[in-house]
């Protein structure tokens, strides 16, 4: 797959992607209307798309069929709703106190911090809800256990166990004034980042009916390129263009925030990337279903620049 | 069912779910401990344990089993998590600044509000990860799609069509200069408080196999419930006293909020709460099953005190 094909496919993919969250987004209306804004200015202010992209592509790779899109398309709403969530609650001036993210107002500095905390609330909660409407449509009992066990990863890897206990430990570090372990870093990123990248190939994986031999695999691959594509931030933190990231460089060293290239310098971090996304390009060329797509994927988040 | 009966079966009750609680909340171990700390520290605030209460005497009235317990537990511990974490979330500066609940500290006075953050969002995403393993022990296919319905159920009454909703029209009524109509406050109360009884009532049912018929009957029996529940509420805010409530009173007059008490008046609330609790014990008595202890409990909200 040639350079120019696959960016003509990725753009293709978060389009598609965006169609599918347009169908799932409430509709702004009711006395509710205000909140139910605010989570669709969350979820349209863009992004790579990229969890539910690696989700869709894992489902075919394992064998999942494009009529089956339906029962699938939930999920793929959901994660990107969770990721969205996530971004939205880090921003509040308790946690980061960002005013910009990709280059627009962030959901509480435009709506009130009030409105922002409930946004947040509002999308996690709307996220499970629209997992749960694939029980609804399952077309076999088999499709409804699938359906029922990637809900079940899905919540977990977004939750304490997840997402949020890295979060957890990445607050707990910024105020820490001991520097940092390699065991503690590689938690945060394993957690904050790299979970919900796990949830997106594995949920994939289950909803297409894979073995546990094959849902193993892809959550190492996964958090192969979690953190991978963790490091390549902190990396752009350092050396990226504001006005291309569309968010200012620098914060993580004027908030004196450790990261994984203060620590172990900008050479080992950009071999540490590369590393971690050959072994999981090996992890998916141990499948037999088609994923030349999804391993330029991988690739690119290596030479990403923003 | 005698008045001193009643209390000790109450208190019995909300001792097993404490006993249930305990059995899902997270082990406090882990990077991640003290988000597992926070949330473990807002549930064991106490509290009447009124919703889970409710979702199991629902489930016994509609033919529930003794038997069938492990497979509605999720959903018992699942609601209260929910409930805790809106209260959480409540408490927080942004939100209504609140500092003592139940006569403790609140969650984010202990831990930071960074933390009351995070542990609102863990609770909530724990309370669906909970629900969840309901799928994973189903003795049958029958049983499997009544646990999807009922999650169904809960995260949308839980949401931006339930709880989430009532906090963003409520929060907005508090910004507002004109008095709020009724329409208005009914919808807050619905949305914020009744939602949630609901969700427990019609989740106790769709785990019992109930049809739409009792369905739908528990679910108007849920909004009563929730809407007197709301106005005692307002009700004791004015007259209650602090020590017994455990938090300050007149503090919705002292920050100029308008509840059912400031618009209709006192008298009229009463009457109000009267009227639809007689019609939610109406509603009850149509139903076959043993349901004396869920009619005292719904009675006891008309004159709690506290």
């Amino acid at each position: 797959m040639g350079n120019s094909e696959f960016r003509v496919t990725l753009e293709n993919r978060a389009k598609e992607i965006n169609g599918i969250l347009e169908k799932y987004l409430p509709v702004e209306e009711g006395r509710q209307k205000t909140v139910i804004e605010a989570m669709n200015y969350s979820v349209r202010a863009g992004g790579k798309r990229l969890r539910p992209i690696l989700m869709w592509e894992a489902f075919l790779m394992c064998g999942g069929r494009e009529e089956e899109r339906e029962s699938v398309e939930p999920f793929l709403a959901a994660i990107e709703m969770i990721h969205t969530y996530s971004l939205v609650h880090d921003d509040l001036p308790a946690m980061d106190n960002d005013e910009y993210r990709r280059g627009r107002k962030t959901t509480w500095s435009v709506y009130g911090e009030a409105m922002g905390i409930l946004a947040g609330d509002g999308l996690l909660n709307y996220a499970f809800e629209t997992a749960a409407k694939s029980f609804l449509r399952c077309p076999s009992q088999e499709h409804m256990g699938r359906a029922a066990a990637a809900f079940v990863t899905l919540s977990r890897k977004a939750g304490i166990y997840g997402m949020i206990g890295g979060q957890t430990a990445d607050i707990e570090a910024e105020g820490q004034s001991a520097p940092l372990s390699e065991e503690q870093l590689l938690f945060i990123h394993e957690h904050k980042t790299a979970a919900l990248i796990q949830a997106a190939m594995t949920v994939g994986a289950i909803l297409a009916g894979a073995g546990q031999e094959q849902i193993d695999a892809l959550e190492k691959c996964g958090y192969n390129v979690g953190i991978a594509f963790q490091i390549q931030d902190d990396i752009l933190d350092v050396t990226g263009d504001s006005a291309e990231l569309g968010k200012p460089v620098g914060s993580d060293a004027q908030n004196g925030k450790q990261t994984y290239v203060t620590w172990k310098g900008l050479e080992q971090a950009r071999e540490d990337v590369t590393a971690l996304s050959d072994e999981a390009v090996r992890i998916l060329d141990g499948f037999t279903g088609e994923h030349s797509f999804l391993k330029e994927l991988i690739l690119s988040l290596i030479h990403r620049t923003k």
